[in-house]
């Protein structure tokens, strides 16, 4: 049986900002990440589509760096959550964070087919900045290396672009 | 009438190399990113889908850093292939690059519902390595700077995952 995030912090995102192509529930044409915690950690478990490809048999890069990207802003607003006393299920809205900077490093080739499993170790830099360091893996094999720097989503996402 | 790249590299991708999610022609789901020439830099145009959104209204960041991958990947092949002394469309089989590393930093938010435009200046590291920088273009604001060092597919992309 898939291993599955069982409480997310996605599950709990404020409806309003619940429309991420990565990580929104409403997004129904959306990837569905969900990020949650693992002891100090954080962990965020997908299996990409068969579309995913780089070429048949390997993972697109730029959907494991959509995967890094996701699991950082989630992995930050756990933090956060954790920090304020809170976590994921207990009915307390969930601050929401949105990506400064991103890195990846491919590592190795990412076998496509089974599931991916990002783990993050987050950082705080001060209270609405994070660092979230994450490694991929898929069948225990360590593909990629990502760091994101994540922010408190600011104003200027509340009103539509200029 | 939306601009479009006229001679891609990607057209030209051998065959069997050409199933990238984010640039593969023969990817029927993908984004079909397209890079060539423009003067001694390089351009992809893409128009993200409805669903690519961070917020409504916005565009999700992973597809910024899928669009600067595959746009830095086709930046290197076409420095490469413009090394050999070919073109885009000249009937020469291309070279093809893989993703080492990808870099994003998000300088605002992206307006969705709009041509992205990123612009690529490339620099070779050594014939097989290059680096490309890239900027991200949205109604002419500047939304995103990105680096790719990319390398020529190793062999190991040549058999199925292990």
């Amino acid at each position: 049986m898939e291993e599955k995030v069982l409480k997310a912090i996605q599950d709990d995102y404020p409806d309003d900002f619940a429309w991420c192509y990565g990580c929104g529930r409403l997004n129904q044409d959306g990837h569905h990440f969900r990020t949650g915690w693992q002891g100090e950690q954080t962990v965020t478990i997908y299996t990409p589509r068969p579309e995913h490809t780089a070429l048949p048999g390997f993972v697109y890069g730029g959907l494991i760096a959509s995967l890094v990207d996701c699991h950082g802003t989630g992995s930050a607003a756990l933090a956060l959550h954790r920090k304020n006393g809170h976590e994921p299920g207990d009915g307390t809205e969930t601050p929401r964070f949105v990506t400064a900077s991103l890195h990846v490093d491919f590592v190795k080739p990412t076998p496509h087919g089974v599931p991916l499993r990002a783990v993050g170790t987050v950082q705080e830099i001060h209270p609405k900045k994070w660092r979230v360091e994450a490694e991929v893996f898929a069948k225990g094999n360590l593909c990629a290396r990502g760091e994101v720097v994540a922010v408190v989503m600011p104003s200027t996402f509340q009103k539509k672009g200029d």
